[in-house]
């Protein structure tokens, strides 16, 4: 069984491969897949991003796919940034100018009110026309200074409940358990797993 | 009767003095004012902040004063940039990064999801402990490149609801009659009248 991660992103497929209920499952991301248009990501909430992601994978490709849209919700920001977290500084992908801005826009904010959560929608779709789509979250709080080598994203900036450490000085097996992804991805494939056969 | 206008801004100042109910009434600014302390903005709201400031004023000077705040409110943002409005981009103040970055998150957004209000909260404050807080909103949509020379902040993005021309393309005291801060300033004035006698 192939299944694909429509995702060009090393590390999201690595943590994909790390979980218990794929083994056995080929999984192959979009770099494996040639000439892949790249459509805008344009729903109104992580699920329905996932969801777009995975159904315009198989649309492509023929091939059952696993797609995941994931971001930071900040209190104070009322849930922003959100599904557009990735592109928060308006230079998708960068991750330090998306850092510094949030950061920039929290200077006056109180420590109290610095509580946010990472939100991921997992979406699964086939040729036969199945899909599974379900949410995870990782609670916790912003600091001022990013901390850490690890992880991607928001992850230096982020403290997870229950944690002294930020989501980038996590091991990824330490990460995958409590993380949000790791929590809908578990899910999803639990979901999916009949499929799988 | 004097009355205080927490504010540097020179525009506001001179549509605080545009309001019928405020004849008669001598407004100055904060740059009419010696030596007075910038406080950070730090409520959770607009109406906390617009309270805030009045406060302040009211504390440092002895004078009445009245003070606003207000923002941008995008709905695909979750209503922000909100009480962020004048820091978005992390340059407070710097209207054309502020707004060159809400387009850049906007990119992505279709045309039918970009509503928006412009929300002001003005409050009013005296040393005889009598506090009145207000709030004016003026629905309307983003457009993905700027229009018009008046106004400031996101006024040449947002198109009123009922027109076609932008804020920034309004003449005052079109922009006034129909602006957030213009209603929130005229209820505020009607239910100060009585104090300012």
């Amino acid at each position: 069984m192939r299944l694909l991660l429509a995702s060009r992103n090393a590390k999201k497929l690595a943590e994909l491969r790390r979980i218990e209920a794929f083994s056995g499952v080929e999984i192959i991301g979009l770099d494996d897949v040639a000439a892949y248009p790249e459509a805008p990501e344009d729903g109104a909430t992580f699920e329905d991003n996932a969801l777009l992601k995975a159904r315009e994978a198989v649309r492509y490709t023929g091939l059952a796919a696993v797609a995941d849209d994931s971001g930071i919700a900040v209190d104070a920001l009322n849930g922003c940034p959100g599904i557009f977290s990735a592109r928060w500084s308006g230079r998708h992908g960068d991750d330090a100018a998306n850092n510094a801005l949030l950061l920039a826009q929290l200077r006056d904010v109180p420590e109290s009110r610095l509580t946010a959560r990472f939100v991921a929608a997992a979406a699964y779709a086939d040729p036969d026309g199945r899909e599974v789509v379900v949410r995870g979250e990782m609670p916790g709080r912003l600091i001022r200074e990013p901390r850490g080598e690890g992880g991607f994203g928001y992850d230096p900036l982020f403290v997870p409940d229950g944690s002294d450490l930020t989501a980038a000085e996590l091991a990824p097996e330490q990460k995958d358990a409590i993380s949000h992804r790791g929590k809908a991805l578990r899910a999803l494939a639990q979901q999916i797993a009949p499929y799988l056969r």
